[in-house]
């Protein structure tokens, strides 16, 4: 009871702090609405006055009644930052602009902004966490498509039977339907990659930090005739520490989760091969002949502003800077996780060895995006348990492995995953 | 040479009165550049300030030596009339906004925003060309990606092979290519409908009016276990006489070819069938988790002002009607179209039969996108004869059809269409 009190109370504390801080920046804090009126709410954000409700959220205890939706890794936990920056990253689009199918025809991804394209390379330099000097870069809806465009890339076309894509489990959920929705002939899903024997070519796709584990990952099959597609959409400073500019293949990035704007639908690949590009390129032209412009020069002006506050191009007071920001949010998150787990007794959650961040300039812990739970005692399908207690997450099957993991989103709104942690933390038998 | 001249003059004095016009409206013209400076220029647009060069174009010759780009159907003749718009349709974007990957969970297609949804209806209302009561509304990144979310929601998921996808010739020349891509196990392009004979299921897609050549199309196969696939992108009052609201299975539009804008990638689909939708829904989030909800907010507002001027929503000045304005230019392109050939004696177009457009309340003649030019003589190949000529057009090969026919592009630029009709009227053997 008194470790309950004692976090409840830091909670209290931690709020409190935060919205004053908040109320002085002249920003709204929601209160507690349903999923549906959250968005709506959202919406009408820039209208509305004052529609504080401090106390409601400091002193509201959880009911247990509401349905807290944590299955999807929606990255609503950003907005925050975003408001706190004002107008630095409104973007203005004339009528007029932007009509044309092309953005740079001289460019083999024809389609590729060239403002984006600069922001891209400038942020990567600025964070260290990747190569881009002399490889070429192709820009997709969300990293999702270009996770579809590699496939197509990497695969041989003239082969009798498709390309074998193996993952080491636990995967991300979505790669095997992904893969294998169309039942292309090209490449096909075949699961685990440490169970992989097949001769032959094959594709291994090595998700670094993993969705959903959040551990550093590399290839685990290790047999000539592989190629390897890197999606390091997690790796940036607030989830785990920067060791060194990733220097792969072919490397998918994207804003979704780096600046949380998922809603843009904007990922880029990082490609050393230039025949790889082309056809990605063409992958993506008899996709969606390109990828939407304005989202583009949006997602360009985002990332400006964060390269922007690290290399002081803004003579106005810069305020706290992204990374920081999300560095923070994310740490006090796994800290108020941690305690709530302990306080339970029922759950485990994955020990991460601490390393030098190359870019913090410090050592510290990886900070993932999802939390790997762990029912312990006699509990067999965590998913099932959690939503007893109107927990939603996403059950350890869907990852390759066995029901009594789940994933659960630590990038969701602050009363969303404040509400979830109070919860947790009183879950018995 | 008197033919020529005319024609030559009554261009010059076209281009005169419409370069006064747009110095009135404080308007910048575009002189003659390249393909990339004329990219390059357009972003600058908005900076720069007196760039006219309406003598350079009313008085250039056309040495025959540019390259003219015809291949492409790039939408940028519209430019000029939201140009005229002025702010109407500028959309402003705030740093935090749209950042979810949710947009209305209570909607089959959850990643579809609802103002949008609300223009896309209303659009259609105002004109009469598609009925949408009681119908689905799925977003697409283009209607590229909904043709192949059709295709994966209509092909049965568990037959024993591919379902064949059949259209008449001449037909777009990509959906070849896009049905076959992935070498999907799901269906498979079978080309010609008229040459279609296996039994069994069949998807049938109807282009209507046609691209290449701009025809009014019907289904051709009509055989049981059949189902259509309408693209009504062209379905729109500036290119055809609208006979009555299109009340088909499953219609896909897109902003691409309706209001010009091409660089947003947003296309939609009209579906009756609740389960047909719920397919299309699941392959756009499988294929990239949604479509851009900066090019969704920009698309409602263009449609949006567009409605307006026939609703007389906005009090003040409406000026020239969106319709009014590409019904006109297409038809004076068209008009100079039919003198060139006429002149040059080398060529031949399609002949439409004039109808009744419920929308203009007028009997006219369709004036399509595309113009299906016919190289006549001897000359066989008509894409390589204009290539001779340095005009890039499309030939009749990738249609499904032969090289005496070329694809032209009757929506680009001014200045880009006058030199083409130029040079067209003087080629000679």
């Amino acid at each position: 009871m008194r470790h309950f009190f004692v976090l409840s109370l830091a909670l209290n504390v931690s709020f409190i702090l935060r919205s004053v801080f908040e109320r002085e920046q002249g920003l709204n804090w929601f209160g507690f609405e349903s999923e549906k009126e959250r968005i709506t709410q959202r919406t009408r954000l820039s209208v509305s006055s004052s529609h504080s409700s401090i106390t409601t959220l400091a002193e509201a205890q959880d009911s247990g009644e509401r349905i807290i939706n944590l299955d999807h890794g929606d990255p609503t936990m950003y907005e925050k930052y975003w408001q706190q920056m004002g107008d630095k990253t409104t973007v203005v689009i004339p009528g007029w602009q932007s009509m044309s199918y092309f953005s740079d025809i001289s460019n083999i991804c024809w389609f590729l902004e060239p403002e984006f394209a600069k922001q891209v390379v400038r942020l990567h330099k600025v964070v260290g966490n990747a190569v881009t000097d002399g490889r070429h870069i192709v820009v997709g809806t969300g990293s999702s498509q270009l996770y579809l465009a590699a496939l197509f890339a990497l695969s041989p076309s003239d082969a009798s039977e498709p390309i074998s894509v193996v993952s080491q489990a636990p995967y991300y959920s979505s790669y095997p339907s992904m893969t294998d929705c169309l039942k292309s002939g090209l490449y096909k899903w075949a699961g685990e990659a440490h169970n992989f024997s097949k001769e032959g070519p094959y594709i291994e796709l090595v998700t670094s930090p993993n969705n959903p584990d959040g551990t550093a990952r590399h290839s685990v099959v290790n047999r000539n005739k592989g190629t390897l597609l890197h999606d390091l959409a997690y790796y940036w400073p607030q989830y785990t520490p920067i060791s060194s500019p990733a220097d792969h293949e072919l490397m998918l990035f994207t804003v979704s989760k780096s600046t949380g704007h998922a809603g843009m639908r904007i990922g880029w690949a990082i490609v050393k091969d230039k025949e790889v590009a082309k056809r990605m390129t063409k992958f993506v032209e008899l996709n969606t002949i390109g990828v939407s412009k304005d989202s583009q020069i949006r997602a360009a002006k985002v990332l400006k502003a964060i390269s922007d506050t690290y290399e002081h191009v803004d003579d106005s007071e810069v305020g706290e800077t992204f990374f920081d920001f999300s560095y923070h949010n994310m740490a006090e998150r796994w800290k108020l996780l941690r305690e709530a787990v302990e306080h339970s007794g029922m759950f485990s959650l994955p020990k991460f060895p601490p390393a030098f961040c190359t870019f913090f300039n410090q050592v510290s812990e990886p900070r993932p995006a999802f939390a790997w739970l762990k029912c312990e005692k006699d509990i067999e399908d965590c998913e099932t348990f959690l939503r007893g207690h109107k927990i939603l997450t996403r059950g350890g099957k869907h990852f390759g492995v066995g029901p009594k993991y789940v994933r659960i989103s630590m990038i969701d709104r602050d009363e969303n995953f404040i509400r979830f942690v109070k919860r947790l933390s009183t879950i018995r038998i």
